[in-house]
Parts: structure tokens; sequence; C-alpha cells
């Protein structure tokens, strides 16, 4: 590997060791702002000098931060979403975001696949039931996944993603999305209630926007079957969990996946008691080639950026 | 439906009321032997007038049970495997045997794919992690799937679904199997030792036979990569347990998720106090559509065989 590039990047919050390691084998000084006693200070004393920062969406960027950096060019985002970015205000000011797409659409599918699975083979009791030594008679008949309708939310390259696992595993696949997309052939459900009123399995696969707050509300979840379950990998926020946890305790709907919930960590919640629901620490990207993928493409960025090239992936 | 068939089935061991049911519509008489209190009168009264029996291979059909019904001509059994039935001597003896294929194919290649998420993802640590309100700090990474090899042993009609489902993943399939299969395009190892060697995920597909008992042994263990997962989901006699809990304990290899052991129901094992091993009760095809299409099958058969018609699937 080359020399470092003579370049200073400014990290926001904690970051792993994989993206912390990564960044100062590529770049000759890293800030670690998270680390600094005297955040003030130093972003008086250096803010002026900083043109480049490496964020997560988990940690983002706020108005106010990027008002702290005058002479700021680039925000590298480590990840798929970007919420918790200004964006708008970014680029009203002429900097140039960039985020983590497509190299983690595996793993966040096969996350929504392995949910699946688990929600409908009920496979956390099937293991606890073997391992406490309870199978003495025959444990409970689940549920098939062949032949249901897949319904999944949000027909980007994570669903698409999705849609190709469960398509291998004999699901008829359905999707809604604000346009039809014409490169796959999926049936397309024109509103969001119909596609809640058809799937067995609604798989939710879109970014969290103003628009798609609570998308998955009351009214949607009394729309789903009493047999169906929802299984959430895209942002906490997309659903009513609230409304959810109702549902669920009415046997409204059969159960729930969810990797990612509306606080985020999640550490209480009514859900925690369900045994019809399977729970996951918003872990989808989180597998070290995955992070790893990830990392390196924030680097790659970055690189671009320095050395005046066309960004491997801007916003 | 029509009225059921003028015929009587005597039906072997506890069966499931699906099963049972679908018979008793079928056909005018049904006698659960496991139900008739003195076992050795009936087969001595009826034992000459019965020509069809209904058995399930986790109850089976031995030499003994064969003669003790002279006028049989038909054993009809819920399952795919057989290898509790005394096949050989039911043919010498001119006895069609029946089985249950294909239709049970999508569930138990569901269960090696959510068992293989499972140990790769950390599934069940996972959700105990949420659940229990552990999660304050990030969830240990772990293991993608996509670009790993799989490495299926058994290319028969359950390890081609299995490996459907693995390619969607972005797996890269390898297989071995008694005789290369020309028609599947995945790449043929020649050797269960190279096979256990290359693969990141050793799933198990292969019928329990003579031959078969114990092919995965310490030595096959050994080969196999301390970053690997053995699934099984064939039958447990496939491997040496014993074997299997030592290459565990000593990290040979990184765990393993197992539908089946060589004892069932299995009450105690070493295994229960491994958090790299996932475990289910011989599930696999558990699901009230498939135990269904399975009770369907086998009154086809026998249907098939009082009317004199070929039978659907004949071993």
């Amino acid at each position: 590997m080359a020399n470092p590039l003579e370049a200073t990047v400014l990290v926001l919050g904690e970051q792993s060791e994989i993206f912390l390691g990564l960044l100062k084998k590529h770049f000759s000084t890293i800030y670690q702002l998270a680390h600094i006693e005297n955040k003030e200070e130093f972003l008086k004393d250096n803010g002026a000098e900083i043109i480049a920062v490496a964020t997560s969406n988990n940690v983002g960027m706020s108005k106010e931060m990027i008002d702290a950096l005058p002479k700021l060019q680039i925000i590298a985002s480590f990840g798929v979403g970007y919420d918790s970015i200004d964006v708008d205000y970014a680029k009203q000011r002429g900097i140039q975001v960039t985020n983590t797409p497509n190299v983690l659409n595996d793993c966040v599918a096969d996350t929504a696949m392995m949910l699946t699975y688990a929600v409908a083979r009920q496979l956390i009791q099937a293991n606890t039931y073997v391992k406490k030594g309870q199978w003495t008679s025959s444990f409970p008949l689940t549920t098939s996944l062949s032949k249901k309708v897949c319904g999944i939310l949000g027909m980007g390259n994570i669903g698409e993603a999705i849609a190709k696992r469960a398509e291998a595993a004999g699901m008829e696949i359905i999707y809604h999305n604000r346009t039809q997309k014409n490169h796959v052939d999926y049936q397309y459900i024109a509103t969001l209630e119909e596609l809640a009123k058809q799937a067995d399995f609604l798989i939710l696969a879109l970014p969290s926007t103003g628009e798609t707050q609570h998308i998955i509300n009351a009214n949607i979840l009394d729309k789903m079957k009493p047999s169906a379950y929802l299984i959430n990998i895209a942002r906490g926020s997309v659903v009513d969990e609230k409304a959810l946890v109702e549902s669920l305790k009415n046997r409204q709907i059969a159960g729930a996946g969810l990797d990612v919930f509306e606080t985020e960590p999640c550490t209480e919640s009514p859900l925690f008691e369900m045994e019809n629901v399977v729970l996951t620490p918003h872990y989808a990207s989180g597998t070290h080639e995955t992070r790893l993928a990830m990392a390196e493409l924030v680097c790659e960025n970055l690189i671009h950026f320095f050395n005046k090239e066309p960004l491997v992936t801007p916003l």
C-alpha cells in the first residue's frame, strides 16, 4: 500500500476500529472530534482548515456542525441511510455528501430473509425447546414460505436483493414503491394499503425521509392479515412502534422481525416480552466483510475528492 | 369430496391429526395399531386381511412387522427418508413402498438456509441481546454469506433447492455426490475430504444409508476450516455426534446448525451448552402446508394402489 495522502480528515463520533484504521492508513492527519476534550476551542482553532469530514449515519452531521466548518467541501458518511445528515443544507453550501450504498445490500437482504425465516419457522422457540431439553413430544407446526406472498415496500437495490432471495424460496413477490420499476418483473401494487392487504410477509426496505415517517401506522397494520408478519430492516422511524405493539398484542398480525427501532439502542420495549417477535440490534450490515467494504468506500470517496476526481458514490 | 374408498388401511405408530384425518376421509376402515390394546391378538385375527399399511419414517416398518402381515402389498410412508423401513425385505416379498419426496423440498431447504443464516449472523445471541436489554454498545460483528463457499454434500432434489437459495444469497456453490450431476452447473468436487476443506458452510443433504453412517467423522471435521460451519438437515446418523462435539469444543470448526440428531428426540447433549450451535427439533418439514401435502401424497399413493393405478411416488 502507498503512503498515506497528505490530507486532513475530521472524524465525527465514535467510529469502529475497522473504519478508523483504514482512515489512518489512507490520510496523514486524522482528528477524532469525540476524543478532543475542548471541542469548541478545537473547532475555533482548526475549523477553518477542515475541508473533509468522515461521519456515519448513526452519528450524523447537523446544520450547526456544518456551520462550524466554514471551509468544508465534503462529508463522507459510513452507511447507506443519510437521514441524520442535513444534506439539503450541505448542498446549499456547495458541500458534497457521499454514502456507502450497494456494498451492504447482500447483508441487509440476508437479514430481512433471516428474520422472515425466523418468524415463520419460530426459530427462537425451536432452539430454546431443544436446548432446554423440552423436546419430548412434537414441536408445533410452523408456516411455510413457499407460495406465500412477499410484499416489499421500497424496491430499491436492497428491495431487489430481498426479492431475489424470497423468489429463490418459492415466494410470490409483489411490491409498492413511489414509482413502478420497469426493470423488475415483480407485480407492482399501486398503493401501500393494497400491498399490506395482500402480503403474508410485509418487508420494509424504504429510506427514512420526512414522507416515510410512520408510513406503517395503525391504519396500515389494520389492513394486514392476522396471519401476516412485518419485517423491518429499513429504519425504525418508518414504523409507528406504539401502533405495532398494539397490533401484536391484539393479534391483528401474527408477528414481527425487527432490526431497527424508533429509539436506538432500544433497551426497553413491550416487544421484548413477545414470543412471536424476533429482534436484532440494527446489525443488518454488521459483518466483518461488509463493514470493511463500507469503510473502504468512505476512504475511496475521500481519496477521489482529494485527488480532484469524480466521487464514487455521491448523493 | 367423494365418499371414502371401501378399503382398509393399517396405521402404524402415533400419527398426526392432519395425517389421520386425511386417511379417515379417504378410506372406509382405519386401524391404528398404536391404539389397539392387544396388538398380537389383533394381528393374529386381522393380519391376513391387511394389504395396505400407512407409516412414517420416524415409526418405520421392521422385517418382523412385515412378517406379521402375510398379505401385505403396499407400505405407504409419510416422509422422504426410509431408513427405518426394511425396504429390501419388502421388495423381496413383492411389497411396494412409497415415500413423500419433493413436497417437502422447499421447507427442508428453507431450514438449511435459516440455520446457515442463524449461525453466521448469530441470530440467537442477537435476539437475546436485544430482548434482555443488553443493547448498550455495538453487537460484535458477524459473518457475511455473500462470496462464501457453500459446500453441499448430496445434490439430490433437496440439495438443489438449498443451492438455489444459497446462490440467491450470493454464495459460491460446490458439491459432492456419489456421481456428478450433469444437469446442475455447480462445481463438482470429487471427494468429501476436498469439499470439507473448501467449504465455509458444509451443508449435509444426503440420505441415511449404511454407507453414509458417520460419513462426517473426526477425519472430515479435521479437514474443515476453523471458520467453517456444519449444517445438518439430513439425518443424525450421518454425523458422528461425539466427534462433532469434540470439534466444536476445540474450536476446530466455528459452529453448527442441526435439525437432526443421532438420538431423537434429543433431550440431553453437550451441544445444548454451546452458544455457537443452533438446534431445531427435526422440524424441517414441520409446517402446516408441507405436512398436509405429505399426508395428501401418502393418501394419493394408497388410492392409486387400491384403484390398481401406477403409484405416484414408488421407491
